[in-house]
């Protein structure tokens, strides 16, 4: 049986790899006994909830003590990018946020309920968002495609009072940032003095630019589908793109691509200073590490890693097919090669980071998730990994380790009291 | 201890009456072994699943059969009128919706998920369940304010394509007509021959005034706050609203008022014929049967009572407060006496109704619930209370009778049969 007909079946034998349970034994229910505490039809439901109700409305912060709420999160998809699958639609997203409610659960403790949803549009999305706060501990924003998703998540984690976790941007670039310490420990290079290049400049390669440029990375280089991008490069496509705009063609499509350039406009004035244009090729040149989110199976060959300085270190995270297969990057020289796929060692997958980033968010109620907090967790699952068993082929815990989900609210926990020493 | 104390000491026991499971057992989602059918992160999630969502991309109909969809309501509420509370927001409203839930999980074996919202705007809320239809198999809107609600809930039953459940309206109406159809058959009247006064003019009251009205009820009165509702007694009032729309006060609060009246011309197009003008006092004199949905508590006495025709029937549903307490209104003559309070007989609470409709409507995908439907299942649920049982302290099944979910459905299933004969 191929894992398509695996899956397949699976899916069709479930009809749900989720639901939703009662903490309510039904036995309790329905009892006529006035035994307390037992969660009987009264104290559940009408009249006696109503008592719970008032006190929520006088304090809206209760609302975390007596309900599901401190608990609960929403996973919200419009089904513009889902995997490597591209617009698929808010229905083919439900099984992908399904699987993740189900890795949510089983390795955070978190309940999370996945919402797929039939707008597209940006304001729509953030106004549904900001509609469902009420119910929800915290928001996971999953799978819509940028640079839409980019603004959303600014807007949302401005006009909103929980937290929004991005899980394309701040998973990927926690998870990335953590296999890359291990790999330079291995390795023995400094963060300060190599040169990284990232291809893709959507949520992952937005989110790993900004968290690698804290973290103290000093030579990075962001390639677009335009190629390297440096300050000034789309200047003249720019002023094309205000003209369209001001000719008054307010539904053009190109409208959104204008936004795009706030987050190529911070990249551009943070990275690749020396301003070298060109394509990947051109950029890889003498660099260290690589990292693929570009989307583009093979995109890379022997040759570019061949034109790395030495121990190259290839991050090809795109899915299903990386930018660079483990055969091909090795024979050519690569020292360290992690995909995120799980056939190959070393992968690189959102899922350790997850779980249990959301369940200190929610324990710790952490509301400004800003790249000193990511680093701070990435380095603390860059820790798990033993010094005696750091290799090559193993540089990031798997996914199941037990040790995560202390060790990031430990690492989250002295965060927020290094911030706030009172 | 007081039901107030236990009903908080225990959700603050619990934080949360409902919890979202996963249906893969943990052992076997990082078992390396390559056993099919198990549930392994490879065909629950990347890269497995995205052959599931590829499918159901292809064909939407699938997400009904490899998802949760099939199973799976939101219960949608703004928290403009919960219980007999009032306004008391969203975050009020959670732990009601929560014990809804645990009610349709516990009685339907449907997972019912609260989203409580903190819009209140009419367009808006349209918007937001339209929004999140791919994610679930039918909507019950809950507990927000009429006639806002009223016309949400006919929007949404045109503009969707899944089931839309009004609990308050469509909910009320059955269990009501199920209790009235048992009580006329103690009494020995018939329904064409009765005058029922219904007081409130709210989504209950509308609801009871279109099912009965469609189950052959001929004489109806329907008052709000304002008497006998009749055809032309707002006329001038109507006049004085337009005039203020058209000085163009467009974001003035009485605009919804004007809405309102759709509801509210109905009713007084098809009761009240002879057109008596008068409050509860003038209208109740003669009655057989008396409907109480107004919200306010004590608003009959039994000279009131006493003005009726013989035997009786009061539904005084009002909660907490019922229009009359029982034991007045058979002090003074009341022959079937019936409350919203689980503390007295003859309890006519939605809860007998929705989990097993939402059951039937799931299973069956009956997507326009017309007053017809609703009365095919107020006839079965009547008929489960046997003639040798029937008395006048026992007009309606227990809420966890465990025929109602087969009842409900066959009679469902009947009634659609009729319809589509081939």
């Amino acid at each position: 049986m191929t894992l398509k007909e695996d899956a397949i079946n699976l899916h069709r034998l479930l009809r749900g790899k989720i639901e939703i349970s009662s903490r309510i034994s039904s036995d309790n229910i329905f009892e006529n006994s006035k035994e307390e505490g037992k969660g009987t039809l009264s104290s559940i439901y009408t009249p006696g909830v109503a008592y719970v109700s008032n006190e929520i409305q006088k304090n809206k912060e209760l609302a975390y003590d007596y309900t599901s709420k401190w608990n609960t999160i929403a996973i919200v998809c419009d089904g513009t990018r889902v995997l490597g699958l591209g617009d698929i639609g808010p229905e083919g997203a439900l099984p992908v946020m399904e699987g993740k409610s189900v890795l949510f659960k089983t390795l955070g403790n978190v309940n999370a309920f996945p919402l797929c949803i039939s707008t597209k549009d940006k304001e729509e999305i953030i106004k549904f968002v900001k509609a469902i706060e009420p119910s929800f501990g915290a928001i996971n924003i999953e799978d819509i495609e940028s640079p839409k998703v980019l603004e959303i998540v600014e807007r949302l984690q401005k006009e909103m009072s929980i937290p929004i976790f991005h899980d394309d941007r701040h998973g990927t670039a926690v998870i990335t940032l953590a296999a890359l310490i291990n790999s330079l420990r291995i390795i023995q290079k400094n963060s300060e003095s190599v040169k990284v290049v990232i291809a893709g400049a959507g949520s992952a390669g937005y989110g790993i630019f900004k968290i690698l440029s804290r973290a103290g990375f000093k030579e990075i280089t962001v390639i677009d589908k335009k190629g390297a991008i440096y300050d000034g490069r789309d200047n003249n496509e720019n002023n094309e793109k205000l003209r369209d705009l001001q000719s008054n063609k307010q539904n053009n499509p190109k409208r959104d691509s204008i936004s795009l350039n706030s987050f190529k406009r911070e990249i551009a004035l943070k990275t690749n200073l020396n301003k070298i244009a060109g394509n990947l090729e051109t950029a890889i040149k003498g660099a260290d590490i690589f990292i693929g989110t570009s989307g583009i199976g093979n995109l890379m060959n022997s040759q570019m890693v061949g034109s790395m300085k030495r121990d190259p270190i290839i991050f090809a995270l795109s899915n299903p097919t990386p930018e660079i297969l483990p055969d091909e990057a090795k024979s050519a020289g690569a020292r360290i090669m992690a995909t995120g796929r799980s056939d190959f060692p070393n992968q690189i997958n959102n899922a350790v980071v997850f779980p249990s980033i959301f369940r200190a968010l929610l324990d710790l109620r952490i509301r400004n998730l800003d790249e000193d907090i990511l680093i701070s967790v990435s380095k603390s699952i860059a820790d798990l990994v033993d010094i005696k068993h750091l290799n090559e082929e193993f540089i990031i815990p798997k996914i199941n380790d037990p040790r995560l989900l202390p060790v990031v609210t430990k690492s989250l926990k002295e965060y927020i009291l290094m911030q706030n020493p009172s």
